[in-house]
Parts: C-alpha cells; structure tokens; sequence
C-alpha cells in the first residue's frame, strides 16, 4: 500500500491554509506552483536547491516572511528571518556564506519598529556569522500589506561527496529529533491571542548550522534533515516518508515536549506534532550511527535534549505511524487544514 | 563644491515614498537600513553584491516586486521579476546563473492569476536560460496584502578582472543610454488611471544580460553599468555622480524619448528623466572606447537606440547637469518625492 494524502483540487480561490505548510500547501504546490517550473532541482522538493558552478556546489534558498506578531516572545521577524533561511541551508548540508534582505513596508509602518527588526536581523547574521550582503526595500500603501513582510535568502557550500535529501531514507534507519516540539508556534499564538502563562512560553528560534556541523563531523551516515517549522515534525516526516517510499514507526514517549507547552495545546485543542517550531531539527541517520549521531547532537547546546524517536520501515510507504503513551498505534498525517496561519 | 541633496530626517513613519527610488529612500537606506548593516558589499551600494567563495566571484542580488496592476501592457509581475533580477546580476557585469522566487498571496487571489504569473515568470526565465530552481509560498489574511508580490533574488558568476561599480566612473568618461526613457513607468501608469493612448505604449520590460555580455566582448574598458528603474535615469546617474565624485553633463537633445510617451509625460506632469524603466542601460565607459561600445549596443536587438548622451565632468563633483534643447544648462537632481508608487 502506497499511502498519501489523497489531493483535492486546488479551486479558483487562494485559501489561507494554502500557506500552512500541510496538505493544502502540498495540494497549491503539486497542482500550481511545481507544473510551471518543473525542473530537476526544484522538483527534489528539499527547503533548498544545490547546484553546481565550476565544480563547487552551491546551496541556494528563499524564504519569505510574515510572522505576526512581528515581535514576540524570543524573537522578532528580523531574527527569524536569519535563522529560518539559515536553517534551510544547513538542512542541506551547507555551510552557511551569505545572506540578502528584502523588505516589504507598508505606509505608516513606526520608523522605531524598521529600526528594531533591522537590527534583530543583523544582530542575528552576525552571531551566526553570516554576512547580509544585498538588499532591497519596497513600500506599499497603507492596507496593502501588514506592517512589514521581509524575504531573506542565502548562499552556501556543500562539502563534495555530500548528499542529503528527503529521498534518501532507507529501512532500519534511526529517527532523531534535536529538541522539544512546538515552542515556537504555542509562544506566537500566546502572543497573538493574549494568552498568559505561569511559565512564558518562548519561541525557539536559532541557527542550527552548527548543530549540524557537530553531527557531520561525528557521522557522515545522515541521510536527510529537516527543520519542522509550517505544518510541524508530522508534515516533515510525512514528506521525507513520500519521497523516499518508506514508512515510519514513532514512539510518542520518546518525543519530548514541555510540560507548559503540552498545556497549552491541550487547552486550545492543538497537537503539538503540527505546531511549528524554528530551532529544532529531525535527522534520518544510518541505524548504525544512531548512538554517534545522538552524542553529537547532545554535546551541542541546540542539541541538549535530542532524543531518537522513531525508525524507518519498510512496510506502508508513505505512512507515519505513532506508537502512543497508552499503547496504541494511530497514523499521524499531513497536516490537513491551516492551524496556525503566519506562524512564521 | 561637493553637491549631494540635503538629508532630511527620516520622521517616525514610513512614507509611501521611501519607496520610490529617489531622494526619500536614499535618506530612508542612509539613515536606517544601512546604518543596521553596515558592512563592505552592502555599503557600495551597487544592485548586487559580489563575494568571493572560494575563488569564484558570484554576484547576488535580491528584489521584491509590488506592481501594480499585477499585468499590464508588455509584461506581468512574474515576467518583470525575472528582468529585474537578471538586469541586477548583469549591471554588475555577472553571466546570471540561477533564481529564486518567493510568493507572498493574499487570501481569495484568483488561482488562474496565479497560474498565469507562475507561467509568465517561468516562460521569462526559461526564454534568459536562467532556471528557477528554490522557492517559497506564504499566504496572509484578505486585506493583509495586495494580491501578489513576488520577490526574487538570484546568483551570477562574474569573470576574473571585471569590476564595474557606481564608484567607478572617471572625469572625460562617456556617459551611454540603451534606447528610450519612461516606456515602463508609463505604460503601468496609463493602465492603472485607465488612459487611452492612440499608440498603446508597452512596457520595456526585458532581461539585459545578452546586451552586456555583447558590450563586454567589444570592450572591457566599461567602468559602470545601471539599469535605470525607480527614481529613473536622473536618480541612476545621480548615484554614480554621488560615489565616484564626479560631474555629469547631458545633452537633452541626444536622450531618446518616445513621441507617444513625451506626450503622456507632458499630459500627467511628469519627467521621462524620472519616469522608470526595465529594459535599458546606462553604461560609463572610458573615452576612446565609446564607439566600439555604442557600436555593440546597437549590433543587439534590445540596443538598436542607443545613444551617447552625455560625459562625465571633472567639475561640480555629484552633480548631474544638462544641457537643454533650448540651450540652456538645468541641475538634474535626484527624484525627491514619490513620483510613482508600486512601479517595479
């Protein structure tokens, strides 16, 4: 059985949960964006393109953003904005080089507020070390756009010999993840919505390009990462599982999520496997390197609480499956809808 | 004298002018976004930033396009993106290699708009030989946007030896102009207030880098190349006059202007010197090599009007001057207002 998210058709209006990151994102992307591009690069589907100039290999990716609220908890748009595209590059294996900022301003946006986010996001490239070298500004009328919007993207280099992608998960390999779900998206609808907390949640924004770094310096067997940012670990598992034709087994015990952040979930009715999250990484890691891969990631601050939270299989491609705490088995799937709009 | 417009404080709101190109984005860049990020490529202030890795020079370069209306006569947003981005690459006299594409919708776009702008940016990316290989698709909330923007950024390689720069121009330099000024500019305007012309005057809108590379295999004695968009022809040349420290002075009568679009200019107030454009260059070149340069303008299709108009003076550093039809000599100054919004 070959499962996947069966696809609907797109209709003649753009959705908001179109841009959840989920399985009307999929649908948008397969149907519209994907047939008028088609090519090899972009149709590996991976948060970045590698591609070849005289013999380096390049990493070359885009994110755009629209976060609201523009500063929150742990982080504002400008700092995201860095560790977002940063993390995609390393994703793909890449040393992080360069940075370019494009700003999208609407009229009446507070000077104080351009000023703040520019220097987050600067103050965000330079602790990553990572220049921003080119830029652009636009303004639009008042109710044209929302405050600010703010597109980052970056160039890096992929060692030779190196070659991590969503397609390359086999049967048997270990299932990592290098932190906590969920902080980012439950900090941001707390913002959003004035919810307070005992315990402030904050978002878990950060650059992973390090972490990575210590994990392919330990093990070369790493076969895909990904950041679960829109649509959360499930989305991102369920994408790797599609295009690498394996299925997956998780063991929800192993998956760590705070106690305040569970909370919150329950209390707004969210699983926590959809909620996005912006300084965490899923590694698909050879089952031999599993125990290298772990201690790599833990002796790295990002990494404190990784933990090995599932296996690749080799019955049900396409298929996440989720042993939960009370024992059962139950399909965890594409995020359908849009649970959490302009989350990042 | 050292002439350079007064700086005027930027206030506390952004302006719809800050956008446009000329004067106010210039103080708006000087006094908060470069401030913020100071560091050596983004302070030269060229459309492109050229790095080193690993001894390839590459150019990057990033632009996010708010036109509107999203399809007007001779393009689209998707096919000007595209322009634009190649045009940035290639005035820094980079072969462009490879683009990005990031979409910002708002909720309720007409999925055939989006398809025809996908289309129309992968058919003009495709007809530059220049593939779209990453991207991104975010939604926001009706009223949170305006339709479509699209922002693109892209990666060209530049040849060993090659630098052109806005601070490169040298007293007895001649100042080159590809063909007719404000056909963009014009174009979208006639079409968002409704005017009705007797010939419908198109946009110039075009990718630039097969004139370049043509006008670089006749000489390498070119100090700077632009692409006069926002702020138009009078903002590009103030910017070289400004960085290199030297004068300009034009001859009016040697600018090219189209009949039909000297009529809407004169009919709606406006100055072609002003008025945006996408599909030409102006290029400084050393004296003795400006006829083997116009003579490769015009051996190219996108180049047959090109023009000497003007030469670079010693005297009145930063400051453009011209020569009018009448005889008389005006200060061109940089656009100061927020002629036209949303152009590019």
């Amino acid at each position: 059985m070959f499962h996947c998210p069966v696809p609907v058709p797109v209709g003649d209006r753009v959705l908001l949960g179109h841009g959840s990151g989920g399985k009307l994102s999929a649908d948008l992307l397969r149907q519209v964006i994907l047939p008028a591009f088609a090519n090899p690069a972009l149709d590996r589907l991976d948060d970045q393109a590698v591609v070849e100039v005289r013999g380096l290999r390049l990493a070359f990716t885009t994110d755009t953003f629209v976060v609201k609220p523009l500063v929150f908890p742990g982080g504002d748009i400008g700092s995201l904005a860095v560790h977002g595209t940063i993390n995609d590059l390393a994703m793909g294996g890449a040393r992080p080089l360069f940075l370019s900022a494009a700003f999208i301003l609407e009229e009446g946006l507070p000077m104080e507020t351009l000023r703040r986010v520019t220097a987050s996001l600067q103050g965000a490239a330079a602790a990553a070390g990572v220049p921003v070298v080119t830029g652009d500004t636009k303004v639009v009328e008042k109710g044209s756009g929302d405050g600010l919007f703010v597109n980052t993207s970056g160039i890096g280099l992929v060692e030779d010999g190196l070659l991590l992608s969503s397609d390359q998960a086999r049967p048997r390999d270990a299932v990592l993840l290098s932190g906590t779900l969920g902080d980012h998206g439950i900090a941001i609808l707390a913002q959003r919505e004035g919810l307070e907390f005992e315990c402030p949640i904050e978002s878990d924004s950060a650059a992973l390009h390090g972490l990575v770094a210590r994990l392919l310096a330990a093990t070369r067997e790493v076969r895909c990462l990904r950041d679960p940012t829109r649509g959360g670990l499930a989305s991102a598992l369920n994408e790797i599982a599609a295009r690498s034709g394996v299925g997956m087994l998780l063991d929800e015990r192993a998956i760590p999520v705070r106690e305040e952040v569970k909370g919150a979930c329950e209390m707004l009715g969210l699983d926590p496997l959809y909620v996005a999250n912006e300084g965490k990484l899923v590694a698909i890691v050879a089952a031999g390197a599993a125990e290298a891969a772990l201690g790599a990631l833990r002796d790295h601050p990002l990494g404190r609480e990784a933990r090995r939270i599932g296996t690749v299989t080799e019955g049900h491609p396409g298929l996440v499956a989720m042993r939960t705490v009370i024992g059962a088995t139950r399909v965890v799937d594409m995020l359908a809808g849009d649970q959490l709009p302009r989350i990042c």
